[in-house]
């Protein structure tokens, strides 16, 4: 193995490295990446399908002056590792060390953290736009999947930038995959492009085109080129971004880093937007993970057996919240065949592959389109069907406005099952999903509810798949708990007493629950005698429990693994203020008005006070307040 | 005249009519249009437009069993013309009158209330998935207009209709318009596709070998015709539509019924998607709105002249608080050439004329691209550009993902213009703007303005653009108020006391602060001395404030036109409660956990008890409830 890489601390470096050598470093780079996942989980097939175009990229423009967006972000690892971050790079995805997506807080090379898919092209396009205008002379690129593709934000940036006329590259990335297998139309036309016999038999003729054509000669040869491409795209695809008003160049081999480096230094030349189709493999170089994408998109830690076979380092036998959701969803279905499923290409982070298996008729993955995914939904729901819509809560941000006019203001009863609600740790701020309580319940004809535990989930579905209005349900990323009671049924607007207490009482708004009894249990040692409530409801709120917290305690503390402003706590000092009780007593925890950054959950919860000991001091805190001040029970 | 349309019950009896009978009903439909508007302002090219079209859908379809999504939903008029509301019609867009969009609690003919631009194709998906699960042989329709088009949410709808392969129309309805002309590369696909000699010259042809085909004639025949449609697109154009797996049609002209209904006939045996491309003519029929259909879009009531010339009815004259808006981005792109401006479509709403006459280069309308406007302007943000979005409230929802994460999350200072915050009347729920305290304020690095009269906005404008972070300015549809008084400057996160009381304070946020100013007068005569604070910000709230409200008064009124779950008044009890303060003698006014209807906006604010009688009465009953229990000031 050569090495290159760890002398490599700026990408300017690779300028004048020849190909041969920007190969070497791939093979180091692929080392690296298979390195690291012997540490932890990662993003990983997806940085080994971009290794060369990276390297092609950065080797050509310098992103220092010229623009750089990756469209979604997971596969910025070969970025970072020729940015000056390789001897970092095993902090990746920790608390304090690099986060696993750009960051412009790590290198001026990162211009946004991106997480959600799609609008890279808008950014560009603004980036080009605003660089134009202060009269600066660079590049801009953006660098898209086919599975972020269909986002509809990038039909409303390529809409724009043919407007614009911007001078400006948009690089597809065809790994002909989503998270999941991609879907629909812009996927069946995408197959066809690469049916192309340009690319799919007669590579070598291009490559000897190019060779053949002085690329940065005089201005008639190239034209002559460009006529060519023009035509060639004409008759063989790539009409359909010339529609919009892109010329179309591709598709070409991604891995070929002295092909596509060509191509580059042709497309730069060219005034107007330019789309460049490059097909490339998740997981190439490393065997399993090309022939399994899909496991391999963020795979748990594993080690690598003598024949290259990735064998777990941890076994995730544990079932997750997200099993408990998706087991509750199948039982829903096979009795009601009124229910439908909708994701949106999160099928296996949904765990919904036995329930694609067992009703594909009634299984939508509708790609990563969120917005269509609930006005879809409110269509089917309209004509009698039970749609779940089942997506990441950060993800549903981007249907905000469907919920809002599709879903609420039809009065619609279709149910949102919000997964990673809450803190996604290592992936940090792009993921996490805290701003859900303050959203959904912004809306009217929404219930929004917090299950507790993962028996609260199919109860709560239970409930939703028979009310009148829409709902929704929040859970975290995280192995389920289960808090060992005689489940009470799910009633509207109604929480759940777990255990009594006298002085105080915890309200707890989602799966802080066990950590809220646990606490409970260890004031109790010092002999602070407090209740624990479920909540179960952000909206409506349990009316009679705020009053008798407030009335029959010294002091109450509201928990929630979400924002603090517009959340649970909010609703709860709302409600106590149209019930006229003093909410002084009460105490909320929860997230502040911060980004939260990527780590590991114990030490985001602990900086928090989100743990068991944050929820204890808070306790014993207001504990002290209460008797300081003489603010005490009145009931 | 003729006198069809006061006898037409149900669009069923439009079944049985001939072309020329219809025709007559066009006349009429555009006769009562015109009497409309000599009444009160409301959308009238949009609708004339449409007149055939309507006729041709509900004479072929029977749209009780097969179904149909209007998008936008301005164009609803003809519609509820025949089917049953005829007689009702002169009550459109009055309290308690017809609605001014699609309304399901009108007519089963209306399917969705609709008014946010784009969705219609997702809905539609929905609908005949839902309806296929059911196992209805039933037609689905959607028409969305040519300045819908790019949203998008169509895009993602298209993509997913042709993975379903369901059998479905959409209508493009292609006027060459948005509610300004339209822009963007899908416009300028269209026009290629309207040059087609098809449209352009030879219409007679296509009608003539229309009526050779034996539209519901032998198998074989039919599929003649449908090769030689499939050759005529493919030379002439919609290919850019077949590549997503659409059969495309068109463009044929929408204002002849004959020949829409034969396409109509003919498209609804199709399997698969297909697009039927019509043009039609915004105003068609009536010739002043055809030559000037952005200022028929909504015009104000007018009466016409005997050369059928319109007279305007109302003058209106008097300065808008978007006048004020508009002048101060104005007079911020003249001494700041970093500033641009980006509305949606809404340059005329926006009164962003003169300011793209004055500076066509940092004038950018990207059209009906809400998501697209926000991460582009983030992109020229990071460059070093001052971008203002300036786009209506309810609009910007469909942004709520851009605005955390290409703005707050990046830290980028964006400056949002927010029109039409609070109720927007007439037009009802989906343009009021009242959920936009509680989105904005959810985000870290927002800073959440609410001018408390036109003079504010120049000021928070210009605080702005020189504060680090994203700041959004929420203002009405309404004439502007000035408040009389020295302006003092914008300071984050300082409100502004305009009148000292002893007894109570009135703290606004936005524009009833002048109501808030009479009702404290009409208080005085009574003998309840109360304050008023203008908030001016909802993020940071000015916590000095809050504090000295609770402790230096008898009772606490806030006001807000906009949600009470999570808006302002939530803030406030949030800042009380983080002081430990007694949050009983506060009391919040401000939209309640509904959809407010449309109306006139006095009757609506009467209703919500936000007009100055509803402000007086809530000081009273505070007043009296701080007498009776004792909560008395405790400064």
């Amino acid at each position: 193995m050569s090495n290159f890489l760890s002398k490599i601390n700026d990408a300017r470096d690779l300028h004048e490295m020849s190909v041969a050598d920007l190969e070497l470093v791939a093979d180091e780079i692929r080392e690296t990446l298979c390195n690291l996942l012997s540490k932890r989980a990662a993003h990983f097939a997806s940085n080994l399908g971009v290794v060369e175009l990276t390297l092609a990229l950065h080797s050509t423009f310098d992103f220092l002056s010229d623009r750089l967006i990756w469209d979604t972000g997971h596969q910025i690892y070969p970025q970072k590792l020729v940015t000056g971050r390789y001897h970092q790079f095993d902090t990746i995805r920790t608390r304090g060390g690099l986060m696993g997506y750009p960051n412009p807080e790590e290198s001026d090379y990162d211009l946004f953290v991106t997480g959600h898919a799609g609008a890279s092209v808008s950014t560009a396009v603004g980036l080009r736009s605003g660089d134009d205008l202060m009269g600066r002379d660079n590049y801009t690129v953006a660098v898209i999947g086919d599975g972020a593709f269909p986002s509809g934000v990038v039909y409303e940036a390529i809409n724009n930038a043919s407007e614009l006329k911007s001078k400006m590259l948009v690089v597809l990335n065809d790994n002909e995959m989503s998270i999941c297998p991609r879907v629909g139309g812009v996927a069946h036309y995408l197959d066809k492009l690469r049916s192309n016999p340009i690319y799919s038999g007669v590579k070598n003729e291009v490559v000897n085109m190019l060779n053949k054509v002085p690329l940065l000669g005089d201005p008639t040869e190239r034209m002559l080129f460009q006529i060519k491409e023009g035509v060639k795209a004409g008759l063989h695809g790539g009409m359909m971004f010339e529609d919009f008003g892109f010329k179309y160049f591709g598709p070409i081999d991604g891995h070929n880093i002295g092909l596509v480096k060509k191509y580059l230094k042709m497309v730069r030349e060219i005034d107007g937007p330019v789309l460049l189709h490059v097909m490339t493999n998740k997981g190439h170089g490393y065997k399993p993970a090309a022939e399994d994408p899909v496991y391999f998109h963020t795979p748990p830690a594993f080690e690598r057996s003598e024949e290259g076979i990735p064998v777990p380092l941890t076994k995730s036998s544990s079932k997750a919240f997200t099993n408990h959701a998706a087991d509750a969803i199948g039982d829903q279905m096979r009795h009601n065949e009124r229910v439908t499923v909708i994701t949106a290409a999160m099928c296996q982070g949904n765990k919904l592959e036995a329930v694609r298996e067992e009703f594909p008729d009634r299984f939508f993955d509708v790609g990563i389109c969120e917005a269509h995914a609930v006005a879809f939904a409110a269509g089917q729901c309209k004509v009698g069907m039970r749609p779940i819509v089942d997506i990441y809560s950060t993800f549903l941000q981007r249907s905000f406005d469907h919920i809002f006019q599709e879903v609420c203001l039809q009065k619609l009863p279709v149910t949102f099952m919000l997964d990673r609600g809450g803190l996604t740790a290592d992936d940090g701020p792009t993921h996490h999903g805290t701003f859900d309580y303050g959203y959904m319940r912004l809306f009217p004809n929404m219930v929004v509810m917090a299950p507790g535990d993962a028996n609260d989930i199919g109860a709560m579905l239970d409930f939703s798949l028979s009310h009148d209005t829409a709902c929704s349900i929040r859970y975290p990323k995280l192995n389920a708990t289960e808090v060992d009671r005689e489940l009470q049924p799910i009633e509207l607007g109604k929480s759940e007493t777990l255990r009594e207490g006298s002085d105080g009482v915890i309200v707890c708004a989602g799966i802080q629950l066990v950590d809220c009894l646990a606490a409970a249990e260890k004031l109790a040692q010092i002999g602070i005698n407090v209740g624990v409530v479920n909540a179960r409801f952000v909206k409506p709120i349990d009316r009679d429990m705020v009053r008798d917290a407030i009335e029959n305690h010294d002091f109450v503390v509201t928990v929630e693994e979400a924002m603090l402003h517009g959340g649970f706590g909010s609703a709860f000092l709302e409600a106590a203020n149209d019930m006229r009780l003093d909410a002084r007593k009460v105490h909320r925890i929860g997230i502040p008005d911060l980004f939260v950054p990527h780590g590991d959950r114990a030490g985001l919860l602990a900086d928090l006070k989100l743990d068991v000991d944050g929820i204890v001091e808070t306790c014993r805190n207001a504990s002290g307040a209460a008797v300081d001040s003489g603010i005490e029970s009145v009931g």
